[in-house]
């Protein structure tokens, strides 16, 4: 609004100083009704889940064993068999590198992917989802593709942290393309799986070992630290992470087991971005990571990446992935597909 | 999370059905840090102001003499001869079939744009920036892409509400492309100019008329209701809007006049994207209309419409327009003009 506008241009020229304790805004109580502009079924699943509460999210386990415990009570939701039955798709548990992966064969390769693969790594703060659940959504852009995939169950901490997921990447990538072009590869994943992979590319250019010819960046854990302004803004909103101050804050202090948390291999926003290959971002509104997303994004349209960027309303982190009965799931790995159609060579 | 994600699931599976009432939350009160993964000035300008005040901001004129006060105290905070004089442009006041506009000619013609036209429309929620403030983003633009520019300066209420704005777009745009191929044309502009620029496509398909060659959708208004999910979200956060619950519904109202709001040439994005030209969207994660910049931007998608998201960390409204002394404008204006070289014919 003008009015607002000619103050803050005054604002801005007069303000030569400022005490940084002053600023921070303390944001008042307000009430955030279930979202009208998405579809029925993204809207009743939030109107029909309760609030995150952030208080009770903003725990974390303080010692290995007690993040092994955690870990170990988790139960994978969908069984692999289930997940290959559902899909059409055959997986099979494999080594590459001496690296544990996953084959996934598609029911019918699409011409165009003959020659391609999907190199993916799963998300989970990068201490959830190791084994059968690793398969994730390699499962599904393999099915919907048409296109054969590898999901990496790559080593994680307690035993093993970093750089164990980004030596396991580069493994299994610096082994696949021995025998095929590296730009029939696309990379990618979600959360932590998108984060690996990014970081893996930063690797990949230190070792000057030659890229990939597709990215897929979905809500890319970008950045370690709780510096992304929606890690704030989207706080108890975002359904799906609620809070930096609880398991996120204290798997990334566990994953990084010390080193320098804004290192480009585990934070890749503050890497250098020239040469990466065309890359896919997806986000939502009400992402905890929407902050780290549009970062990246930016940081690679700077550095002259073909980049495109994807946000959905109202959602929280990979929803798309959670919520494959709405339309905005579709829609989402449509997009993707297209996307990989188009830059793999 | 993992185990959020297994909840949730359970949740959605067992979720029949749940009473409206209770699907709004009650945000806490929490603490918003001045953003630090932008660049220093706006960082500095943002840590520089005071956050913005939800209740004094909720007000709004109630009747057309307090509307025409409130306008009329509005100083265009830059002078029109300034604007030309900074950016080496030459601005004339002109009238095309008998609507007011600014033609704007650059210093150089880029050899690119020598048939080029940016038709722009200013924005200021369709009560604000008439006269010469209509200038504005035009003559940015023109200086920087090297092309020539026409900004409207549409009738707007109390004394002429929709669907006169609409109407002027549209008799300046059928008047120009008497003499011009419209595929040469980019039309668009920011807020409520990026929504009418919206609004006016939606018209010229129903005329059956051809359509231009690109569209600049800045932070549109595209829904002039409070449904965006960042109307609420991003409310007290958007230091430039601040809130839906003052100037923007009334004007809204005002504007309206007694039509539906959901009607596709007040909020365009209730509209049908089929055939729209190539557009690019920007927006801020602070920004009020985040939502309907996704919103928009993904109808467009959906109807296989070429459209390019941006969005700027801890950006509200508009910020890359107000803050031109930030990187992040010129970074901004680069991808605008890179945008309009590639896709205008």
């Amino acid at each position: 609004m003008p009015r607002n506008a000619v103050v803050l241009l005054i604002l801005a020229l007069s303000a030569t100083s400022y005490a940084a304790e002053d600023s921070t805004w303390v944001l008042q109580s307000r009430e955030l009704p279930a979202p009208l502009g998405v579809s029925d079924v993204l809207r009743d699943s939030i109107a029909g889940t309760p609030q995150p509460d952030i208080e009770s999210s903003s725990t974390s386990p303080q010692t290995d064993a007690e993040w092994e415990a955690l870990i170990s009570s988790i139960v994978n939701p969908v069984p692999l068999q289930l997940i290959g039955q559902g899909l059409g798709v055959e997986i099979d548990a494999e080594q590459i590198a001496d690296v544990k992966v996953y084959r996934v064969t598609p029911p019918a390769i699409s011409p165009e992917h003959e020659e391609h693969l999907f190199l993916y790594a799963h998300g989970g703060a990068y201490v959830f989802n190791g084994g059968d659940a690793a398969v994730s959504e390699a499962a599904l852009v393999s099915a919907l593709a048409g296109m054969e995939a590898i999901a990496i169950d790559y080593r994680m901490p307690p035993s093993d942290p970093f750089p164990a997921a980004v030596d396991d990447f580069i493994a299994v990538y610096l082994n696949l393309i021995e025998s095929m072009e590296p730009t029939k590869i696309a990379v990618g994943g979600s959360s932590a799986g998108a984060g690996l992979a990014l970081a893996a590319l930063h690797k990949l250019k230190q070792l000057n070992a030659p890229l990939p010819g597709a990215v897929y960046a979905g809500s890319p854990w970008a950045d370690l630290t709780k510096t992304g302004d929606t890690m704030y803004a989207n706080e108890g909103i975002d359904r799906i992470l609620v809070t930096y101050d609880g398991y996120l804050g204290g798997a990334a202090r566990l994953y990084a087991n010390g080193e320098d948390l804004t290192d480009p291999l585990l934070s890749p926003v503050y890497g250098e971005f020239s040469d990466f290959p065309p890359t896919i971002f997806v986000s939502g509104t009400r992402d905890l990571f929407l902050s780290d997303t549009v970062r990246t994004h930016r940081k690679m349209r700077a550095a002259g990446v073909t980049a495109d960027l994807h946000v959905y309303e109202a959602m929280s982190h990979t929803g798309y992935g959670f919520m494959r009965q709405a339309p905005e799931s579709n829609d989402w790995y449509q997009e993707l597909i297209n996307f990989l159609k188009t830059h793999l060579q």
